[in-house]
């Protein structure tokens, strides 16, 4: 928006600017949120204030998964029923969360922080891959192995689920991890794709549709 | 939302907690924008917060108008230019911003902070009222007419433009208002309602042609 509205007060607008740089918050809004902080009691503007500068200075990411975590090794990867050797590489913390609301999944995780994206300036080196590396290589060492490979129980090579998004960039940091961890003989999976639950076939694009076609299952009634 | 997600940490819990407690913002936008500012250089983030507080700490409101300022007297309200005796009366402080945005009215405000609403618990006695009150009595007062009776200009008696939303509160506040000022001889006016320009006739409620079929105007090509 070139057009700037004249402010009544340089607080006002520095606290307009401030709010305004956030994401999907434009200046309008921000007025609307800075004048709705101006209204609450004192304490509630600290308190909220507090509450970011406390997330931004004193969160720490788990030195396993790069997770977000109030300790240095974060709660799944601290939970003993978690199962260590199965990995799901994600993008963000979101996808962390947005998997484990599903309940379906009790690997653990890695988060790399972003993805690869030339056009964005973020190369291999800008997200998690060499500690995910690092990961991958504990888990087929010889230790690790007799570890798992329980009397009585099948030997488990370890596995990396791939679970990012569909698009170029996805798919090229995809194949990039592929490459890297590959030579160490773990499954890598990635997520199913196809039609999700209660589309229409009729409005299904006609990739989806046809690798939900090429990749059919078993009808289990 | 009766569901709540499961944070990953505690810290991140408090702040969308904190930022979702803002009108108009969800948990699922809150969380995006901790996550935002995680992301952010330090410096970055308690830049945002300190602009945040600085405002709910530092900003005055102008003794004349109760419009938000940086100095006990706001910049319209010092300004030799502007009629201290046309007081224009409004319920916040975008009104003032609105119409300063217009470039069109050369008096002064008058911010009563609230519209009274019963509804609402907000009586007569939550908002500036009195003060209003007071600065039409000292409009009128000897001293002040003595001196707006310039020689060579007609008399003014000063005018209080009740500039409040067309709905049952704000009809409710401006009649509420006048019957407090009606005794001073000042004059009271409101703000035209009509058509919008460029509304299309076909899509104007009843309401708003009807008042502009009976204030029409003499046509001035």
């Amino acid at each position: 928006m070139a057009y700037k509205e004249k402010y009544p007060s340089k607080l006002l607008e520095e606290a307009v600017d401030a709010i305004s740089s956030l994401p999907g918050v434009g200046r309008r809004s921000a007025l609307r949120l800075a004048l709705h902080l101006l209204k609450q009691p004192q304490e509630n503007v600290h308190h909220f204030t507090a509450a970011i500068d406390h997330l931004r200075d004193d969160v720490k990411y788990c030195r396993h998964c790069m997770m977000i975590s109030d300790d240095d090794v974060c709660a799944i990867c601290s939970d003993r029923s978690r199962d260590k050797r199965t990995i799901c590489v994600v993008e963000s913390v979101r996808d962390v969360m947005s998997i484990e609301n599903t309940g379906q999944y009790h690997g653990v995780y890695h988060v790399l922080g972003g993805i690869i994206s030339p056009i964005n300036g973020v190369g291999p080196s800008d997200i998690t891959v060499k500690q995910l590396v690092s990961r991958v290589a504990a888990l087929v060492s010889p230790e690790a192995l007799f570890e798992a490979d329980a009397p009585g129980l099948e030997p488990n090579p370890g596995e990396v689920i791939l679970a990012l998004s569909g698009d170029v960039e996805g798919e090229t940091t995809a194949f990039y991890i592929y490459r890297q961890i590959a030579q160490y003989g773990v499954k890598v999976s990635s997520l199913a794709r196809g039609l999700g639950f209660g589309d229409d076939l009729e409005y299904a694009d006609e990739l989806t549709l046809g690798r939900s076609i090429i990749n059919r299952q078993i009808f289990k009634p």
